[in-house]
């Protein structure tokens, strides 16, 4: 692996060197003190980004890693979970629910498009059964993102008693998802992404109200996933753990290393500060849809919507998403996505998160698309 | 984390300063070629120290999102397993079978002692409805070892055409696992153990015979942990896999920088060559029993049965292991484990795998048990 490739892929994104060198370190003792001193601390860093003061978990594992546990945790059999969709992760939420034996009722929207609200309020108020909301807050997968929607149902949420379980694997670290005042239950996320870690450990932060669910139910339904095990082996008595075993064990043993790097990772999002990180995406993103426009692409998901971690525009109808892509990495060296499921060649996707979130990376990527869409003929100069 | 301790726990250990090397390097697109060709390559370097023509499965997670994964993967819901115990890690195994609902029969000898061979052939002749046979090759939390009774229950396996699957978290990469040729259908490890790697790769080889048995069923059980998404996700057509997408994707995204560790600490394993790696260990442990005896310790496990990658010894009856571990660390730098459960403070263990396993890493921390029980008033110089 000797070619250095840019990746603007929506996640893993390139990190800040200070990450790589965080981890330069000889083998850790897990239960070493100092290491979970910086454990602890790393637990503390995320509740800031999360806005929360509710628990945090970190798991080994990818995002969809976290979203698993959070169902197989906070989700019965045969309980009903409404889950809304508008993309692939929304979908893939939906098919972890039911592996877990949810009774799902799923909601989709188009893709790009825009949530009715008021047919989620309707079913909400006509189904007394629903249990528990799931969604997507940022679809990586058409680039377009919920806010407003999360900050709605959270208020719903909380109004109906449901558990509200929201993934922002995309999202958090990038985009402001403030947990407590969007009332978000359960709240899933991973460290290769708008965090600016690298992949291999999963994120989720868990309410009170989430918990009380757990304890009364008090089934082991995984002995790596299940977040109750977290509750009852090393959750801090002052935090309300319960320590079965009179101390603090881990249920499953974290990847040391990869620790490190999001506890480096996330003293870089803080010292930029919260709002200044926000800006920045959101200047990202506005710049590279100004310039992709300007080269004649087309943006895919409702402009309202757009997504200030990842960009998706429509591939020309002459040209294939795979020709992109393909030019752009042997000519430019740079790594952009392709669409999901159907939209595999339709539409091409731009991630520009943590690291990559500045207008030198989204500039030097629209030059190259627009060389790369000059080569193929779609453009002249 | 300023103070450096010398890692002598049974794991994690201390790495080659190459392994750490290894990871150096920006972020990584999983699905970029160079990747995946490093990806595949690890799964061979991985067959050849496991001595198996078996698929191979690398999962985020400790070893015992391994053992969860194939507990879930290959046996049923109550499915009868036999589920040898002579220990801490045999107790674990069992439980992580209940939690998927398997009808465990439970065989514990003591900790530290022999399995009656008889005892499991009377059990495997007479029950008839035993579907699948559970060990732990290397029992960490004793440091004894099974070799010979796992290649004869093999055996027992294949005749009674049983799944075997075993428990090889610290033995894997310092003793020699001959998974083949020891018919063992389903064999788990760690990368952070005797492999030399760092915490957060779970590794699972899988035969052929396991995977009919999983695709009979054709019920997906997890998203993240189900075996039967590799075999038809990711898995090579050219070695059977089924590739339901038309191409390979990770049903779980890699912890790419520590598949890079891995495969880095996997050259040197079989740079060094298998057989002197196996002598190697035996060697280490032999020098440690060794020196523990002349400073009056004595040996936990039976001798025959002593592991070739840690060592338990008996704390001293007028000492707790507490005492021991806190010198060792304050005044020599190195760290020690205790016991697990009620061994907790009875006997202390040391790990020699990977890049400890040799004489002067051992004498080390021999001089320095000898100093520690003599600051404690137990031994007189």
């Amino acid at each position: 692996m000797s070619e250095k490739l840019l990746l603007m892929t929506p996640g893993p994104t390139e990190v800040d060197p200070r990450v790589i060198k965080a981890m330069i370190r000889p083998s850790i003792y897990h239960y070493d003190q100092e290491f979970i001193s910086l454990y602890d601390e790393t637990e503390e860093l995320l509740r800031k980004v999360f806005q929360t003061e509710n628990d945090i978990i970190m798991l080994p594992g990818s995002g969809r890693t976290g979203i698993e546990s959070a169902a197989l945790s906070f989700v019965e059999r045969n309980e009903r979970v409404l889950a809304i969709t508008t993309g692939t992760f929304g979908n893939w939420f939906i098919e972890i629910l039911k592996v877990h034996g949810a009774d799902v009722v799923p909601l989709s929207f188009p893709k790009g498009g825009r949530i009715n609200m008021d047919e989620v309020k309707r079913i909400l108020e006509e189904d007394k059964k629903i249990a528990a909301i799931a969604m997507v807050h940022n679809e990586t997968s058409t680039a377009a993102i919920y806010s407003k929607d999360v900050e709605e149902l959270g208020e719903m949420s909380k109004k109906f008693d449901k558990i509200f379980m929201v993934d922002t694997i995309s999202s958090m670290g990038g985009a402001n998802v403030p947990v407590d005042k969007w009332n978000i239950d359960v709240c899933i996320t991973g460290a290769q992404k708008a965090l600016g870690g690298l992949p291999g450990v999963s994120i989720v932060s868990v309410s009170q109200r989430a918990w009380e669910k757990v304890l009364k139910r008090n089934v082991i339904k995984s002995f790596t996933l299940d977040l109750l095990r977290w509750k009852l082996m090393w959750v801090k008595k002052e935090r309300g753990g319960l320590l079965i075993r009179g101390r603090r064990s881990f249920p499953v043993i974290p990847p040391t290393h990869l620790i490190l790097v999001l506890n480096e990772a996330l003293k870089i999002i803080l010292d930029e500060g919260l709002e200044n990180r926000f800006r920045k995406h959101i200047e990202a993103a506005e710049e590279m849809r100004l310039l992709g426009k300007e080269i004649g692409l087309e943006l895919f998901p409702e402009e309202e919507l757009a997504s200030p971690t990842v960009t998706a525009f429509k591939v020309p109808e002459v040209l294939t998403g795979k020709q992109i892509r393909q030019v752009m990495r042997e000519d430019y060296s740079i790594l952009v996505a392709g669409g999901m499921d159907e939209l595999s060649e339709k539409i091409i996707r731009v991630g520009h998160m943590g690291y990559t979130a500045n207008k030198d990376f989204v500039r030097r990527t629209a030059i190259a698309l627009e060389g790369t869409l000059y080569k193929l003929g779609f453009r002249k100069r």
